[in-house]
């Protein structure tokens, strides 16, 4: 297979220019993490590099640096928000491989014993507890 | 949570001490990568670090860089070796988090249209699957 080009037409571009709404838990100077609303279950977020890439096979190295780096960080942070027990972090590249929109995302889910993760792409969550759980996050990073 | 600490008699730290088998694919001064032997699809590998973390919660930012390193390398090199459509990547913390084995370890998984992954830590693959599928993946690295 060849990799298609970037199409900056994605949700998370959109998001990443402010022309569509996220619930922002952290943002620095390469990346931005946003609640998934779509989870897979409490705290669900993604890490989304600002730079345009597709996926990991297109992605710059410094910009997957620093994609982990807020994905390590994350990691920790929601395990102490949602007193969570373990993580699971998931990145899809191309149709086949899961992935649904076109610009390179990680996804952390925080784990919990006995708790299956929902559905990838299942329902849309809640407004409301997409915001209480962001705050939750924003709190546990103050 | 608190994160337990290292215990080096765990598999993947045999694997790298050369006290148990596995089928290596490629190596380098910081990261080794082996088929999983109870993989999801064709060609599922595993990107472990040679120095001593647990998880994402505990690794070293340069180590988590080398690793992410090679996981891409791999994501590319898998893709050509199965003619793969995309790839799944993941990475789990902790037992409610789906790891089994507690040294760090990114899964990456070719993936193909209209195939569904196999379940996490099913059956045994044949070992003269394994080593075919491996020695595909050095010839696409070479």
């Amino acid at each position: 297979m060849s990799t298609p080009a970037y199409d900056d037409q994605n949700v998370f571009a959109k998001i990443l220019r402010g022309e569509l709404p996220s619930h922002k838990v952290y943002e620095d100077d390469k990346t931005l993490v946003i609640m998934d609303i779509m989870p897979r279950g409490d705290g669900h977020v993604l890490v989304i590099p600002k730079a345009p890439s597709r996926n990991i096979l297109d992605i710059a190295p410094e910009d997957l640096n620093a994609v982990m780096a807020t994905t390590q960080t994350m990691a920790r942070v929601v395990i102490k928000a949602f007193d969570a027990d373990g993580t699971t972090i998931q990145q899809f590249s191309e149709p086949a491989g899961g992935q649904v929109v076109f610009h390179t995302h990680v996804h952390v889910i925080p784990r919990f014993e006995g708790v299956s993760l929902k559905p990838h792409t299942g329902a849309m969550a809640d407004n409301d507890v997409l915001a209480a759980q962001a705050e939750k996050i924003r709190a546990a990073l103050a």
